[in-house]
């Protein structure tokens, strides 16, 4: 589980740093409302799935199912957007760790 | 969904307000892990859903489901304990709200 | 301090949608990285200061204070912006009563 | 600026997860309003400085200046209480971090 906090934390981090600087910085395609809000529900997933595996509660499979779906599409949408392959990586590493949690 | 997101933040107030006040105040049953931790995952969860009906996300609708699931888990603990209507009213009214906005 | 609270938790709602919503919509100064930053920072310290205060903290004073100048400052900025009434009113009003909070 | 953000997030979760776990756990002086709000509002200020450095937005020097102060407190009382180590280390880490980042 422990493995699993830090890639949420680490795909909250990359998420969040990547809109607020990277997308804001280059416009366009990077700040439509779809990819830009994709990415910020995504932080707010990872974020809120690792304070439900932080607290102990047995909620956070649910949590990290659903996690795992946001990650997946936002790796997805970043990849047609372009130029985020860091995001893609981290939130595809984030999907994968999620989905075992949630098994 | 203006009324939804009101009635997460005041359930977020709530449960968050109880747990930390009353609750470590009144110790013993209310400080059972079991039921402390389920206050904070109602809150964590109450606030999470607001935050993605603020950013316009359609995955609001999987995350009210899951907090109307919450809210309904935490209304029936705060029964059993005891000394927590105020708690058992509102999680109740959040848990309705949410119902209708997953649907 | 109930008052507070409703006023940071109005203007964290205010902040986020505006933001995500209408801002992301309109485009062109509405999304440069220093006014969409701000309206982000004061939407997270508004968040912050309400849990401070709800958690029952001491430490709400020094929050409510910094919160206080981030919504002031978010206020001037959204005026230079323009089109963001609504934000305005609820930045200066949550100001307002961050700054009676910690004084 | 990265390794303060790491520093936030480690603290952030040490002290969610003793609190939540160790601390409910323990009962006694581990479940003390003073002390677990302490622990909450520690927590809480550790996740805020940290998204403050992630969007970046010059208030983070704020944020981290006062996240410096309730992580040194909660070192301090986490000593008092006992049985806390981790989170002392935790904690003074950060607040050593996040001290320079307000400088």
């Amino acid at each position: 589980m422990t493995r699993c906090i830090d890639a949420c934390l680490s795909c909250y981090k990359t998420c969040t740093s990547m809109a607020m600087n990277h997308c804001l910085e280059m416009g366009c395609k990077h700040v439509e409302p779809k990819h830009f809000s994709l990415m910020m529900a995504c932080a707010e997933m990872c974020r809120t799935s690792a304070h439900f595996m932080l607290i102990g509660t047995p909620h956070h499979k649910h949590t990290c199912r659903k996690c795992a779906e946001i990650c997946a599409e936002c790796a997805a949408d970043c990849e047609r957007v372009g130029n985020m392959d860091e995001c893609v990586v981290t939130c595809r590493a984030c999907a994968e760790s999620c989905r075992k949690m949630a098994a």
